[in-house]
């Protein structure tokens, strides 16, 4: 570990982070990544990193903060992200209700604290308030991230106004169109809530879900949920950069949480928003399959120019190292573009979607298996972004994408994600003043 | 870390486990923990384990030596379980073509090793050998653990020799009986080889999993699988004890590895068996959903008494600490028995099965949730022993097991293990001399 740095505060960047760096990254970051940074520089740059990303040894992530945590913080290995409808009849007290209970919990939570009187009620004839799975497991860098559907505002068929936040809804905020490769399957797609729980252990992850989940009893109920076991982004520059299911390297160029400018401009939600939203962000999830049979049996050649990147080390098909920008005019000794006209990695840059760019925070899962014998596994896709018209703009420049061969979506989901939490207040607070 | 027990080689327990202990199970020794045993004795006792548990610092576990590993191996916490089926046709020198591919495979595999040409064939027309998303996450103390099914030595209606190994099946391997409480679906049961892929990054078992299924191409075909993301036994004295998803403790009187005189009674096949399968073992496996929600809204006391222990320490109902062993006839002031006749504890014990015990090494799952708005998850239930009559026997005591108003049986396999594969021969080479 870098000595010369003594400004960097002990609790930067997460332990995992410097491992990972040291064990892994130290290569690439010599050749040319981080705008050729060194190592101490982006330690220093950590350090700068948004309130709810803040982290320190005891491995606890703080709930309250000017953000909601899990956007920004770096991303944990483990999610379990889960989809709620408000049951029939609910009402706008009953979500205050839920929300309030949801905040208190999620604190306790995230300090990996028993909610309520724990394992063990004073009155051994009622339940226990905690389930008990993840006791002794300590607060494994949970985060819990809250987002709202557009059927909350407008009830499910969009003229209704079930909870009295109508007048509340972003014009921004209108349901995802449809895209050219949509095969969405209702019993994954949509919700009146979603919680996206990210932990370094699955089992922290799940317990959280499971008792939110307990907790809204009467009030929501769980529609779907999903687990993933793999990161597919890095959200730090202090994490190395994970391989989706294809093999390759994924998030190269996401938007890292040093990089404080472009996550005002392209991942928070302005001072122009309802207040309730500001300091918030516009969660996007896509469950995407992958052919993983189809494409194993591709050549190597196929693979690199599908992605537009080599497989071993993600350089740009252009030339240079991982974190070299892409060169899309440079050519081929045949005279080919190097990089093919409708390679992923060309389709999906900011220079071609007028400079947009998303917050990438997936994960990769495996589900089993399907009748076929197939493994059914893929990416389960998340961006947040400042406006949802980003993630659209990028997904339908993503329609000539070669990958598209190999990927089907199933699942769908847009939920607006309030700004953080301050303490003594609860989830969207400001929703109902 | 003790400094006192210099005879302790610094690559007996693994990093993992030597944590855990020190995190979370000091206390419990101290207590009464391991028969009294201090924590160097253990240490010690850690370092006689068998061949194929033997670990170091680099993440390998030994695919070669006299057992299989993945059994005795200091259970880690990730899984991926597969059951194939051979192809329709396929002849025995597939069978054998197979155990060679996949011997070999398995050999780089937990060595964390790239497979054939890695990456990057010699002809980038050509597809990868391996398909690179576990590039750079090492070994993880990967284990392979296989089995055959009973259909592949008389085929699928019990009648045939497809591979000309009919005269090898040994007479204790029958398939399992219906059990009370069944509800088994064909398409999470049997199979005619399966693979149990542990590690301590899911991203290394699925990877090794979706691997050895492309080798198997034409020859075998994956039929189900199953990802488990806590284990909820320890295999070693020197791992804590892990909750089940019903929040208790789990496997608190699991064989462990040090118990070199217990496995080779309970869970080695011994030399009157036919020399494939010695040194090897036989490997159930119990896809048991939970019914968490009704088990969420029990009382403390009901679910205590329905495990026959508490639920924050472990501790026997009869009193004492979690290892004390369980006093069946201590009473309540009541006069009521202290344990339930019909609790889990009681029926389980092998005082109530004529001394048999089996080694478990089962995992928490959670598939999503189901139409009821329900987490779909529950216990993938795998143990190993020396006679399949031994998971009979105890799982027909359990028919009366409080634990079933809460449970449902929804997948079930029985394999043979065979025993361990030496340098320069192929898994169960025995089977075909």
């Amino acid at each position: 570990m870098p000595e010369k740095e003594s400004s960097v505060p002990p609790d930067a960047p997460t332990r995992r982070g410097l491992l990972g760096l040291v064990g892994a990254g130290v290569a690439g970051l010599a050749i040319g990544g981080v705008g050729g940074a060194g190592i101490a520089s982006v330690l220093a740059k950590g350090a700068a990193a948004d309130d709810a990303a803040a982290d320190s040894d005891d491995g606890i992530v703080t709930f309250y903060g000017a953000h909601q945590a899990g956007i920004t913080t770096p991303a944990q290995d483990r999610l379990h992200f889960a989809s709620f409808r408000m049951v029939e009849g609910a009402t706008r007290d009953d979500l205050i209700a839920l929300f309030k209970d949801w905040t208190a919990a999620a604190a306790k939570l995230t300090r990996g604290e028993e909610l309520g009187s724990g394992l063990e009620p004073d009155n051994s004839y009622l339940p226990p308030d905690d389930t008990g799975e993840a006791e002794g497991l300590h607060a494994g860098h949970l985060t819990l991230t809250f987002g709202l559907g557009h059927a909350l505002f407008v009830g499910e068929d969009g003229t209704t106004d079930p909870f009295g936040i109508k007048h509340q809804l972003p014009k921004q905020f209108e349901p995802l169109p449809n895209f050219a490769f949509d095969l969405l399957e209702g019993t994954q797609s949509g919700g009146d809530l979603c919680v996206q729980a990210c932990a370094d252990d699955p089992q922290i992850a799940v317990h959280a879900i499971r008792n939110l989940s307990r907790i809204a009893i009467g009030r929501a109920h769980l529609v779907w949920s999903q687990l993933g076991f793999g990161r597919t982004s890095s959200t730090s520059r202090s994490q190395d950069t994970p391989r989706n299911l294809f093999g390759f390297k994924d998030g190269t160029m996401n938007i890292m949480s040093e990089e404080t400018k472009a996550l005002s401009q392209h991942v928070w939600v302005g001072d122009n928003a309802p207040e309730w939203l500001r300091g918030g962000s516009y969660l996007v999830a896509r469950k995407i399959l992958m052919t993983l049979e189809s494409w194993d049996r591709s050549s190597l050649r196929e693979q690199e120019r599908v992605f537009g990147r080599t497989k071993r080390s993600g350089a740009p098909l252009s030339g240079g190292a991982e974190f070299d920008q892409p060169d899309f005019s440079a050519q081929q000794q045949s005279g080919d573009p190097a990089i093919d006209v409708a390679a992923h990695v060309r389709l999906a840059h900011p220079d071609n979607n007028e400079g947009t760019r998303i917050l990438r925070r997936g994960y990769n899962f495996v589900d089993g298996s399907n009748p076929l014998g197939q493994m059914g596994g893929g990416l389960f896709f998340i961006s947040f972004q400042s406006d949802p018209a980003a993630f659209v703009r990028v997904q339908k420049s993503l329609k000539p994408d070669l990958l598209n061969e190999y990927i089907r979506h199933v699942g769908s989901g847009l939920w607006a994600v309030p700004g953080g939490v301050k303490k003594g207040e609860f989830l969207a607070q400001a929703l109902f003043e």
